[in-house]
C-alpha cells in the first residue's frame, strides 16, 4: 500500500477525524499578542500544530501562504513542516504541472526538498505534466478535479471530454493514473454536493482531498459521509475556520476545541 | 498601453528579435570550467545576459529550475533577474493558479517580491483563480492554451467548450479577460503548427508566449510569422538550444552567436 494512505489510515484509527488542518497562516490574521513577523507566523503555526495532532488526520500547509513572505516564508514554511509529528502525514498544497522536465523540477522541491508527503497538481496540461510526480512511488497527488470557488463553472464545469462533464472527465483520467502508479486522488470541493457524489460513485477507490468546508460553507458530517472511498478513507480540509476561531491568547486550544465540536456534532 | 507591452515593443525595435531567452538553467548542463555551485548557475545565467540582451526581446527565467535547489536557487533566481536590463521584460514562468485569496499570495510573491513583468496561470480553476494576477494593471499573465508537451492532447485538445476543443474554448475565454483587464495572452506551443494559426486568427489581438522552438523541434522564422498579434508583436522561447549551445568557456558568446544564426536564417 502506498505509504501516505497507509499514514492517513493509522492517523485517522488514532484520532477518529477525517479533518485536514490547511496552514494558510497571514501576518494581520495572526492573534494580536503575537508579533506580525515570520517568527511571529511560526510561533502560532506550531502552537497550532502542537494543539490539534491529536484531532486530525493530516496537516496541508499551502505553499504560497509562505512564499508570498519571500525566502524567509519559505523557511518558515520549512521549520513548521518541522514541527508536524512525523505519524500524521503533511500535503503540501502546491498546485503545480509544466511540461515533463520542468514538472521534474517542481516535484524535486516538493518531494526531496520539503520532504511532504503530498501535494496538488493542475491537470490542464495532462499525463506527461504529471508523470514525474508520480514517479516517486512513496508520495501521493491530488489532481484538482472540482474546485471549490464559484469559477469552477468556467472550464471544470462547463467543459466536456467525450459525453462527460471535464471535471468527471478528470476523474475517470486519474483513475487510470492511479491504476498504474497507485499513488493519484482527486481535489473535490465540498460545494458541489451533487457533484462529489457522482464523482464518488464513478471512481469509487480514489481518496479525495475536499476543500470548501468551514469558512467556504459546507457541512463537515454530511461531507464525510457522501466522500469515503474503499478504504473508507477521506480527508476533509478546513484552514480559516480552525486557524482564526479565536484571535486570544488560548487561540491553539480553542482552534482544537473547535475541531472537537465539529467532530461531535 | 501595457507596460509590458511597450517594454516589449522597445526591446523589439531596438533588438529586431522576437526570441525570448527561456533561463531554465540545471548544475549538471553547466559548462564544465565552472562550479556546480549556486555561484556557478548565477555566473552561467549572468554570462548568458551578458551575451544576449542586444539579441533578444525577453528573457523567461523559469522559477521551478531554481526553486528545484531550495531557498539558495531561488536566492540566485532573484540575483540573475536583477542582472537583466531594466529596458528588457521579464516572464517568471511559475504556472500558478488557485482558489482566490491563495491567487493574491501567489501574485505578490511573482509581481511584488520578484518584480516580474509578467507570469503564466493555469486555466483549469477558471476566473476567480487569475482574477487577483489580473488586477496588477501594470503587469501581463500568459494564460496556458494549447501547451508543446505531447500529453497536451489528454485535456486541451480533446476536451471541449461549447463547439471548440477546449485550447480554442481557453483562447476566447482569455480575449474576454483581456478586453477588461487589458493585460492577458496565450501561452500556444509551436508543436501544434494548423492549430496555432487557427488560435491566432480566432484571436487576432491576443500577444503569445510560444514555446516547442529549439529543443522541442519547432521553426523560429516559420512560427514567427504566422503568431504575430495586431501589435505585430509575438514571443519565441528558446531555452535549451540556446543556453547549451556550447560548452566552452566560450557558451555566452557562442549562444549569442546561435540566436544570431536562428535570426539570419
Amino acid at each position: 500500500m502506498n505509504p501516505f494512505i497507509e499514514k492517513c489510515i493509522a492517523a485517522y484509527e488514532k484520532n477518529k477525524s477525517f479533518v485536514c488542518v490547511g496552514l494558510d497562516p497571514e501576518l494581520e490574521k495572526l492573534p494580536p499578542h503575537l508579533p506580525k513577523t515570520m517568527d511571529g507566523l511560526t510561533t502560532f503555526c506550531q502552537a497550532i500544530i502542537e494543539a490539534t495532532h491529536d484531532s486530525c488526520i493530516a496537516y496541508k500547509p499551502n505553499i504560497s501562504f509562505f512564499e508570498a513572505y519571500g525566502l524567509e516564508g519559505l523557511a518558515a514554511l520549512k521549520n513548521i513542516m518541522a514541527a508536524i509529528p512525523s505519524h500524521i502525514p503533511i500535503i503540501l498544497d502546491a498546485k503545480r504541472g509544466d511540461i515533463g522536465n520542468t514538472s521534474k523540477k517542481q516535484a524535486a522541491f516538493i518531494f526531496d526538498y520539503f520532504n511532504a508527503d503530498a501535494t496538488t497538481l493542475h491537470p490542464y496540461m495532462g499525463y506527461d505534466s504529471v508523470q514525474p510526480f508520480l514517479e516517486y512511488k512513496d508520495k501521493f497527488n491530488f489532481i484538482l478535479c472540482l474546485t471549490s470557488n464559484p469559477s469552477a463553472q468556467d472550464f471544470e464545469k462547463t467543459g466536456e471530454l467525450g459525453t462527460d462533464p471535464l471535471y468527471l472527465g478528470v476523474a475517470k483520467t486519474t483513475q487510470n493514473w492511479h491504476q498504474s502508479h497507485q499513488n493519484c486522488g482527486l481535489v473535490v470541493g465540498a460545494t458541489h454536493a451533487s457533484e462529489l457524489t457522482q464523482i464518488r460513485q464513478t471512481v469509487p477507490d480514489l481518496l479525495f482531498l475536499i476543500p470548501g468546508v468551514g469558512a467556504q460553507g459546507g457541512d463537515y458530517h454530511t461531507t464525510a459521509k457522501t466522500s469515503l472511498n474503499s478504504d473508507s478513507l477521506t480527508l476533509i480540509n478546513m484552514s480559516r475556520s480552525i486557524l482564526y476561531h479565536d484571535s486570544s491568547p488560548n487561540f491553539a486550544a480553542s482552534a482544537n476545541q473547535y475541531i472537537q465540536t465539529v467532530l461531535g456534532q
